[in-house]
């Protein structure tokens, strides 16, 4: 019997950046690598890095390593990125279409499927092999392709109607770059995605550094 | 005497969030908000809220609520965003443009001043009213242009190479948005923003409300 874990959202966050660097190391042609590489590699205690992979399970052999590929596999399945999401992202402006663009959703497993626009100009337009469909079209694009992720890349004033839009189409997950709180129903998660923290962070710190 | 005060991290991610809930408020012509209000505006408990202001002094009257204009003012300064850092973005593909583009760097205090790029045909296109240097000039351009933060978008393979060549010209912080750990001089600043962090955290929700 599969038991229950609580894991912590800290945990949750450094899982990606674990399998970004396994994914490097397996690039490598390497097959092993010890907590403390891994550690060196991404700045991360091998301490914390043991103690967060043991929440899982055992993927590792003592004074060895862990095995690249299977823990790649175990920490892919955690996440959830063996399920082939498929994603659309509404609102192709710069944000938009460098969004488009993200190579990691490949890396990650993840399907850029549909984009949409308002704009008429925009709407018809191919960026990264997909074309632009109008809005107003979404509730038959995202059941047609299946799409389980919007991403909200839209000017904060329009980000609600969108997200209502998404919804409604049927989508399961919202990725918000909105700089603006979100409401969803309750079986709808979301992700906030606020560049104004990372850069007031970065701001809060050179300002303690240089005081 | 002013006390040394040690903040979370988790507090300091949150103050940049009451700093734009508060400008929203201001623009709408009000002058004071209670915790409740502002907690329903961005989904944080009242409690919560109070808690972190507290930390860094008495902001609010009990029973009225926080006077917006001095908090705003407060948690500004805080976060050093009345210092005017001067920004350089590197590397003008579909990120750096979004980024170069991005409307919070001013209502958060921040001058956009340089972009760079290596390849010869973005080199002296202009973005956002700003001519792209070649990041061959980084040198001159920083210390004429006086910048403290270097935003690297480039790709993962140039992210340390021009982070780097942003150190030895003299900024002061790294914004890093290449999926790449990036080493630094101690006495620089760096935030790390990985966007397959917050996509990973979704998909990791979605595998466990679908399950």
């Amino acid at each position: 019997m599969r038991q229950k874990v609580v894991i912590s959202k800290a945990t949750i966050d450094r899982l990606p950046l674990y399998f970004r660097t396994l994914r490097v190391t397996k690039e490598e042609g390497r097959e092993i690598i010890s907590s403390e590489e891994l550690g060196r590699r991404l700045g991360i205690t091998p301490e914390q890095i043991r103690k967060d992979l043991a929440s899982f399970g055992q993927f590792g052999k003592k004074g060895v390593g862990y095995y690249v590929h299977e823990l790649m596999r175990n920490i892919g399945e955690i996440l959830g990125l063996d399920n082939n999401w498929n994603i659309a992202v509404v609102g192709i402006g710069h944000l938009g279409a460098a969004l488009a663009n993200y190579q990691n959703f490949i890396t990650l497993g993840f399907n850029l499927m549909a984009l949409f626009d308002a704009d008429e100009d925009v709407v018809g337009t191919i960026v990264n092999k997909v074309k632009v469909d109008h809005i107003n079209d979404v509730n038959q694009v995202v059941k047609e392709r299946n799409i389980h992720i919007g991403v909200i890349a839209v000017p904060a004033p329009f980000a609600q109607e969108v997200a209502d839009k998404l919804v409604t189409a049927g989508v399961t997950g919202i990725w918000n770059f909105a700089p603006r709180k979100i409401v969803v129903p309750e079986h709808i998660c979301i992700v906030n995605e606020d560049l104004s923290v990372g850069l007031s962070n970065l701001s809060y710190h050179i300002t303690r550094k240089l005081l």
